[in-house]
């Protein structure tokens, strides 16, 4: 039973025809549809292996290195376990206490942490235009030391969230999706409405809603992204959604509206992020370092946030959709009204009642990572993989 | 030699018949006696294995997560021995770092830290009814997402040294006595003296003199707790200590005399802490964040520390003794007077006196926690323990 | 063609004949010319074996301890990488978190710290007195555990950089100058120019340039040791140099003129440090807290510099060496003039010039490193290497 479910897997990883060695993975619009289809297929098979017991080591030695610019828990951890369970140890190169800066200094580091390193897995998403130049300057600086013979392996960059997008977020999404929905070719036609809601903090990044609309789109989804006028994503991604939802027959649409965006929804990702301009005034002045300006800043948006308190997803909310009963997501932690706030993101009793949901959703993100780092590091995956079933070692001596 | 040493040692396990898989490891109290033996004969089995040259590693891969909410060198570093030992690598929760609260907050990180987690080790000893509730609310969290399929396997919760108690600790110091006394039959009957020592700090939690009155009771040991009035521990501890006393046909009694506690004893604990009335004030301050009356307290505590420099483990007590010759005991570091402190909990002489003895009773800890993780992580300890044994793999290529 | 090389390598290895079984690797100078040579040679192999994808794994569990006194980059991954290419996991014992200060302290945490490591590696070099005599105590502490049978094993103490010496640094430079001039044999002769350089900072330790006079004096090399006036080295390690280069029938002596150093030199190495006299009046400063006079103190180092700003490494310099083209060194970060300072070490042109060769030196120290502690826990290093080399186990799975 179980052979025949890998068996199946493996035949259609297959087909798919993959070879990402030696690349980054930082956007999931630049990887081709097999690529993205690859991911989140190898995610699946070692997150059944895992339950069934079976250890997924496919490193006797060898590095991850992770680069946190931002808190993190739930990333920090599913990269740990990525690597462990591929037999890689993970050593953060905490800034403060290493001789790191920019420019030179950045590409001179990411060689220095690179001698026996497989992947370097880095979150940077607080100034608009900086986590995702940083996440290239790393990637060239080891290609160009590996070119040249000074690095004995090219470590993969992993996007752990960048100010643009955050792919180990949204391919556990889809994941989730997949599973939700019983197969990618399910999405298709499916409605999701990637909403703005209302949160008491400041300066949340808007790489989740931009992954999802980016990432979303290319399996035929029907995608609304809502939000109140101002709260704006790049015009760069909401474009990249529009010509995916051609390509791939769905839709995608821009409205001001949470009533409108959710009604008869299969899917509400309700999240709240900073507007776009404001994203921007605040990394120019931080630039700056304008204390006095970016005080103010804050309490604009803040007061500006205020205006919408009621965009919240709740009860009422939730009865719009198609039988009042679409999917919830969250990446979580979210912003629970009388919970973790006075007033948030979600209510308390929507939030319970797709818990488990949520945990489920984010118990893909591991084994995303996971996939990220094997087909970016294995010459072969498909050989890599096969011997790693037919091996079928028991993670746990028994 | 070794051989029969292992098949006599596996015999003895196997008689215990003891199974705690998915459990967690809180307070001693809480396990039976068979699981207390059990507990400490595969530490044994372990220590022996370890030294050897054997390997103890069970897990081809995997994770054990570290929680410290105080300071630690000896419990954090035997933690990690012990995963290591196993084969688990070691990710630290820094709560600074990530996403971590209250309430709902730590049901939801307890879930997102487990998805790969073998272990969760929680030192959480600084506020009166914080520490032992925080550990439980982080095991019903995994016990919920592993019952509902969240969650592949159920990490156990291993305490660290709660506000109540400290397992690691006393299981190691009951190792060192079973060794010392040479088998746990013999400590029947042998006097055991915990006692208050002054130390010139503040706030040093109850875990220890608790963990070792609601241990030692078990074994049939006279137990006498002495400190001067005013330093109570906490009566559901002490009523605990007292009902095992009876059952073991021990005896446990309280005095407020150093001198008498000590008079013939074979085995003498002097070790600080602070009295459980203040403890309570204090966390009661602490949650108001009341930094000007918890500075009072600070001084008022110290003040009536000083009132008792004379409980000291010195010379004199120490004649006072069986032959003069006790075991003295700490869990480390002692405040030893001329030496850490100007005036502490003991001489320099004779900590020197002791100070392999100390060295020895502390390096049964990481075997301990091997072996917690060990009984609550092996759904047949004695199988994979007997497949350990046997493969006899050489920790080191040589 | 490999199984050649390693053939080669592992003959000369054999006839080196060193056993530096439980030792501490502190300073190049207490080691043999042989025990040196072999550790450059075990370097070099494993670096091949690792290029060929050939696992170094030696130790099935075990740990490696890292304690940084000071901020570390590329030495502190070094130690991770070399720690994880052999098997060990880290664990960095961080003197905020635990409960260590100094003397009975410090040897006693050395103890907690050892129950299950095989190496610490210690990086202590602010404080001239202070770091090889803290890991020389360390050192002492677990020798003094293991013989009474308190550890089961004795951890080696690695030095990563104390106040007098730099040994992972040296050695990596030594293995890149056998490199580049073909063997250890051609190093004789060559003109090395170990050479002070203006630096916009203050405080920077000696232990480099000694590093580098006290081991390239071993190798017959003509070693100028060039600085302005009242930036002396530490006496006895110049008169180690001037006495290996005697041995080694090199040469040895030290100018003030950093042209004269460079004439016709083939290799050179312009590095900043901090005069030795102002390194002692620092320390006693730092002892008593006089933040005060510490102030003032670094104002005078600085401004004492600043009439020095002419010690830089620039094209006119380069065209001195011979045929204007000797090997430009640096242990990195370097100070690079207009990059990462207004005026430094060095010119943007000579350094982008060295680069690869600079990257290519600091490649060795991870190997160098293993190499310290396989050398240091094997009982018999030549066995276990031909085990390893064998085996033949790949890295990775494919």
């Amino acid at each position: 039973m179980l052979d025949k479910f890998f068996h199946n897997k493996v035949l259609a990883f297959r087909n798919l025809a993959v070879n990402m060695y030696n690349q980054d993975y930082l956007l999931t619009w630049e990887k081709s549809l097999n690529e993205i289809n690859a991911t989140i297929l190898l995610a699946d098979i070692f997150k059944e292996l895992h339950k069934n017991g079976i250890s997924l080591k496919t490193f006797e030695t060898g590095l991850g290195i992770s680069i946190f610019r931002d808190k993190s828990t739930r990333t920090r951890f599913s990269f740990v376990f990525a690597c462990d369970a591929l037999g890689l140890d993970v050593v953060s190169l905490d800034e403060e206490k290493s001789q790191v800066s920019h420019g030179e200094t950045v590409r001179e580091t990411a060689v220095m942490i690179s001698f026996l390193s497989e992947v370097i897995g880095i979150r940077d998403d607080m100034y608009i235009g900086a986590g995702d130049s940083y996440m290239r300057e790393v990637g060239q600086a080891v290609q160009k030391s590996y070119d040249k013979g000074v690095l004995a392996q090219r470590p993969s960059v992993i996007n752990l969230q960048s100010d643009i997008d955050h792919p180990t977020q949204s391919l556990s999404d889809l994941s989730k999706l997949v599973d939700y929905f019983g197969s990618s070719e399910n999405l298709k036609g499916k409605k999701l409405a990637m909403t703005w809601a209302y949160s008491p903090s400041y300066g949340k990044p808007l790489s989740v809603p931009q992954g999802i609309i980016a990432l979303m789109t290319r399996f035929g989804m029907d995608v609304t992204l809502a939000y109140p006028e101002g709260y704006e994503l790049m015009p760069e991604v909401v474009r990249q959604a529009e010509i995916f939802s051609k390509e791939s027959t769905g839709s995608f649409r821009i409205t001001h509206s949470l009533e409108n965006a959710c009604k008869e929804a299969d899917v509400v990702y309700p999240k709240s992020w900073a507007p776009f301009e404001i994203m921007k005034q605040r990394t120019e002045l931080l630039k700056k370092k304008d204390v006095k300006a970016l005080d103010k800043l804050e309490q604009e948006c803040l007061q500006q946030n205020s205006r919408f308190m009621n965009w919240e997803c709740n009860k009422n909310l939730m009865e719009l959709t198609r039988n009042g009963n679409a999917l919830y997501m969250h990446c979580l932690p979210a912003d629970i009204s009388g919970v973790s706030c006075k007033q948030g993101e979600v209510t308390e009793k929507v939030f319970e009642k797709y818990k488990k949901d949520l945990y489920h959703q984010a118990s893909y993100k591991p084994f995303v990572i996971a996939a990220m780092i094997f087909l970016t590091r294995m010459k072969d995956p498909l050989v890599t993989l096969e011997k790693l079933i037919r091996k079928n070692t028991s993670r746990i001596l028994s």
